[in-house]
Order: C-alpha cells, then structure tokens, then sequence
C-alpha cells in the first residue's frame, strides 16, 4: 500500500465528502470530479476537478488523473464510463458491468433471484391486464418503483385502491417501473458487506433503520437475528461470483421472521453510517480500502451498541448547528438547506442499541434544521 | 453556532491538518495558512492561503478573511500578531499576550510558579558561577532547555559531568537557556485541559507518555492518580484567571507520587492524539468549539482503555503503509520521510490500556517507517 495513491470519486455529495475525510487518514490522496467547488466534497480536498460527472471529456480527463476511479452513487452513467480507454476503464471499482445491472431495478432483480438472493416477487409488464392481475394476486396492494434513478421514495409510488390503478396507468409508462407486492413488515433492517480486490470479505453488522417519509431517520445495531448467517453466506457467495469490489449494502425487509432483500446498493450507504464512530473500520475507509487492493480485516465493535441519527432540513433557513452532547456531528456543509434534505448525522455509542438511539435523538432535537 | 463559520489556522502541519479534518465534521470552513500546497493541511481544505506564517502581510491577509484565528504551534511570531489591527486582533484564541509568556521558558516557568502550579526549580542566569552552584546543589545533574523553540528534544542538552559544564558554558550563551534539576521520574504523564469562551472546561483523561529519543513514542490511559485531582484544580483555576481558551496539554512527571509540570503547549498535542477514537468529543474538535464560543461537554469515554503510538520515520524512503488489523490510522501526507519524523500515528481501544497499547503496537510494527 504506497502513500499518496490517487482515489478519484465522481460526484461531490456527503457521501464523496465521507471518503474523503477518511481517504485522508488513510494516506490516500483524494480526487473528487463534481459540478461545483462549494459541492461538499469539493470543500475537504485540494484536489477538486470541477466538472459534470456526465460529460465524457471530463470524466476521461480525471480518470486519466487518478489510479482508482469510484463514485458515491450509482446512478453514474455506465455506458459513458464503458466507452473510457482501456486503461481508465481498468480503474474503475466496482465494475462497471455489474454496476449497469444493480442500476436498474429489473436488471438488480433478475440478478438477485438467479444468485438464489431471498427477495419479493415482482412484476415487469407494459400491460395493463398483467399489472391489474398482479395487483388483484397481492390484495390489491402494490408499490410502483421506477426502474431508474428512484431513492429516498423519489419515484415510488403506492397503488392501493383501483382508483388509484387507474391513474397510475393512465398517466406513467408501466415499462418505467417495476411492481412489487406492498407487504407490512416488522422492520427495515440492512447490512453492508465489503470485498477486497483479493476476495477477502468483511461484513458490519447488521442494524435496524427507521424510514420517515421515505427517508432514513435513525439506524441502531447490532441486531441480532437468527435468518442472518443463512443471508450472509448467501451474499457472499453473491458477491464473490459476481467479483464485487467496494462496500454495498443491503436494505432489506423482516417479514415473519424472514429477511427479504429490499434494495442493493452498490456504495458505502446511509445506513452504515454509524461504523465512522462505533467500529475500528468505518464503511468509507474500508470501501477505499478495498477498492485500492489493501486486505480488509474485521472491524471491531467498540461498545455494546450504537446509534446514527440524520439531520434532516426542516427549512430553507440557515440551520443553527449545536456541540452535540453525547454525539459525534458529522456535518456535510452543504450550501442551501431544505426540508427532507440531509444535512448531516448524528453519531452514538452506548452500552445498548436503545441507550445509543436515546443520546442521538436527545442531541438532534436540539437543532434547527 | 452558525454554519460555516471561517476558522483560520496559522501553519499546515499534522495537527493543522487534524483540526481541519475535524473542522469540517462540525461544519467549519476550515482555512489555512501555510508556505506550501503539498503541507499536510493543505491537502485536505479548498481554502488553502500560500504564505509564510511570519510574515505581516500575508497574516494580515489571512486574519481578515476568517472570523476566528488559532494556530497549531506556540511558536508563532506573537509580536508581529500584536501588530494586527484590533479587529483582526481579536479573533486570535488563544490570546495574544498569554501566548507569549508559554512559549518562553522563563516567562511559562515564572507564570507557573505565579500561580502555584507544581513544577521543578528552575534557573535563568547568565552566570556561570550561579550556574555551577545550581549544578552541584542538583548532585552535578542539571537540563539546559533553549527558552525559544525547543521541542521533542531539540534546543535540550544534558549536563551530568564537569566536563559537560565546561564544554556548554564555553560554546553557549547562558541567557538563551534556563537550567533545571535532571530528576528521575517514575513516569512521564499528560493531561489537556479544553476551556470555552464562556469560561467552561473540559479535561481530558490523565495519560501515560513514552518517550524515545525525546520523542512520543507512545501514549495509553486512562491513568489513575490520587494526586491528579488537586492537580485538576489548580489548572482550572490557572487557566480561569489567565483567560485561556481553547485546549491546552500538560506535560507531567511523576516523582514519588508528586505530579510536577514540565512542560506547558498551548494548542492540541501529541499526547491527546487518542481522543481522535477513544472519546465522544476529541481534542481537535473541543478547540475548534472553544475557539468559535460553542458550549463544550464533558467527553464520554468508549472503551475501559486506549493507546496512541507514534508512526516515526525510521528512513528516507518513502513509507509503506499497511491497513491496521485493530488500529485507526491516522496518516499524515507529508512529502518527506525522515527518521524521527512524525509520520502519522495508531489509535487503538480497548478493555484496558494495556491492552490497546499492545494492540497498536502490533500494527505499527507492519509499517515500513
């Protein structure tokens, strides 16, 4: 492992940010390619290329630049980052095959029930009958997701009574979308994993997450579960045939005791958030790790629980930020504020999941957001 | 405490860096003053000011463009920043006119012994008759310390023979030193203490400080002393009267179960690095909020035990680095390796600090330094 190896990200969000202040302290020299130099992650290096993450000279230029090329979402164009020189397209982890399919949600699917992956049924259709039958089978309750570009509930839609069908189909393109049963769950929980470029797998441990209007609120863990080393072996032998390198995480549904893949995330994720301050390896230094062909080893809890907790815009105004109490603020300086929009986490340690959450929740009332 | 407030640091080495990597977490804008864009600070801020720290017209420059200004050494140029405007005058925490007596000997000895802080008799004189007195009186055993710009050793010469006394009164001048008793000490140890703006104060754990060469090689607690208490007292106390703000270390030696100080660094220090992942409110952090007036809280530790070890150069080659099995690391970017320098450092946790002080030793080992 040199110093000073360049680690290009595209994009310049709170995620790129993360892996910055962590590639820092690893000894990485951190490149980011984004659109403006008040973007969050442009703020915390001196290697910023300003650029549109879109436009193909400019991701040739910087991937020319850099010795590893990674991103912080997945909704990069792939068949730009295909037509790159041999030589660039080479850097580029995860690759940028398997990327294409965990993109789009029929493609992520697909892949999912063929490695044997636990997930819900769903349906593909551009007919209308099809879709009606498919709702009448799951009681006539069926979630909408668009195939691209959906998150935090963008492009999700509920369709739940048969005005509500009607609607739907009169006024989107069904092949836009994929069509799941809408299930009541227990609770949301997810995981992440992250391979080496040698193969070796680390996995975090697995944690509960509390959506709110579609967008995490809290996360706590560890949580244990008895359907978990089943999953777990099954995700890694996943991930190892498929070659993956880098952190992904899983969303996933409890079911009656069964876990259900949700949604796959090719990235480091909002959910592990927490390892930045609860384990010996967060989830942005091992993603780096990984990605720059270092070996992983098996991060260690430091407390018997942990919490994360967003802080999510409540406003357009300037937010008024606090010391936190108990918690570890990871601020993303972002430029505007709005209401939904994350603006930053909250970091907790206990003896306890609940203890954790508790100190979190305490400090993040104390923001205006 | 708004967003973006603007912190300027004087100077880019590893703790400037440190306290931007942290800077940005609490959602600072973190700028930096330094003569070069390879610093290790510079590295990780968009606000990098290329200029040299001694000169009034680039920290003029500087101060104007932040709204709180600090430094990570004490051995800034306190008459050319007493020559700022009021205006920029004010911004500087800690104060101006206290930073001038620590970072002389004989003025931080006199402050010291002024406010009845224990520590070790002392000499400044430019006779060498009173000299050899003192050095007989302290059984021929006697430190000359430089009073200006000494640290980890530098500007620090040992006096333990006739001969040595002879050779140093011929080829230094005396009234650049101050002469204290060479004593044995059971243990070197250290306590940093954070005071707000508002007047409230932190401290941090008591820690065990290993010196090789004259040089922290590594540091583990936290430590228990029943004499630390009285001790705590009277740094509060000092440091009420005195104004101070921001964080502050104490470097300490035990003698038969006296604690006496030896040496006062008025910034973040070496010795508080652990804070980094042993604690909820790290060193850096806590003089960024003291610094910018946010309310500072007790640090709640995560673990029984922690451990710092120092990754020293052993050579001018360039480094290879290793990822830690149980370490945070914590790595520097300086251009040059150099044996002795302060490359980075391992931050471990554990039940004890036993325990975490071999953990780290364990990785650092795999470094080649």
């Amino acid at each position: 492992m040199k110093t000073n190896l360049k680690i290009g990200i595209l994009g310049g969000g709170q995620l790129a940010r993360m892996l910055c202040l962590k590639g820092h302290e690893l000894g990485y020299a951190m490149h980011v390619l984004s659109g403006a130099p008040s973007d969050p992650a442009a703020l915390v290096t001196a290697h910023h290329q300003r650029g549109p993450v879109d436009s193909f000279a400019a991701v040739k230029k910087f991937a020319q630049s850099v010795d590893v090329l990674t991103f912080e979402s997945e909704f990069i164009d792939v068949e730009l980052l295909g037509r790159l020189p041999a030589r660039e397209r080479a850097k580029i982890r995860p690759r940028v095959a398997l990327l294409g399919q965990l993109q789009e949600r029929t493609a992520q699917k697909t892949l999912l029930v063929k490695h044997g992956l636990p997930t819900l049924p769903f349906l593909s259709t551009a007919s209308v009958a099809e879709l009606k039958d498919f709702w009448l089978k799951h009681n006539g309750r069926v979630v909408a997701k668009k195939t691209r570009f959906g998150y935090d509930g963008y492009g999700t839609f509920y369709i739940e009574s048969e005005k509500e069908l009607v609607r739907f189909v009169a006024s989107e393109s069904l092949a836009n979308f994929i069509f799941e049963p809408k299930v009541k769950f227990k609770r949301e929980l997810a995981v992440t994993v992250v391979r080496g470029l040698k193969g070796e797998m680390i996995e975090l441990p697995l944690v509960e997450t509390k959506q709110v209007n579609s967008r995490c609120f809290w996360v706590k863990g560890p949580i244990k579960h008895k359907k978990l080393s089943r999953l777990s072996s099954q995700l890694r032998r996943f991930l190892q045939r498929e070659k993956y390198v880098g952190a992904i995480s899983f969303e996933l549904f409890e079911i009656s005791d069964e876990l259900y893949i949700n949604e796959v995330a090719p990235r480091v994720h909002n959910s592990a958030h927490y390892s930045l301050n609860a384990l010996s390896l967060d989830q942005f230094s091992a993603h780096l790790l990984a990605v720059s062909g270092a070996q992983l080893f098996k991060p260690l809890a430091k407390s018997g629980g942990f919490a994360m907790v967003n802080l999510l815009g409540r406003s357009k105004r300037e937010p008024g930020l606090v010391a936190p109490r108990s918690a570890q603020l990871h601020w993303y300086g972002k430029s505007e504020n709005r209401p939904g929009r994350k603006m930053g986490h909250l970091n907790t340690t206990a003896q306890t999941p609940e203890k954790a959450l508790a100190l979190a929740l305490q400090d993040e009332r104390k923001f205006q957001l």
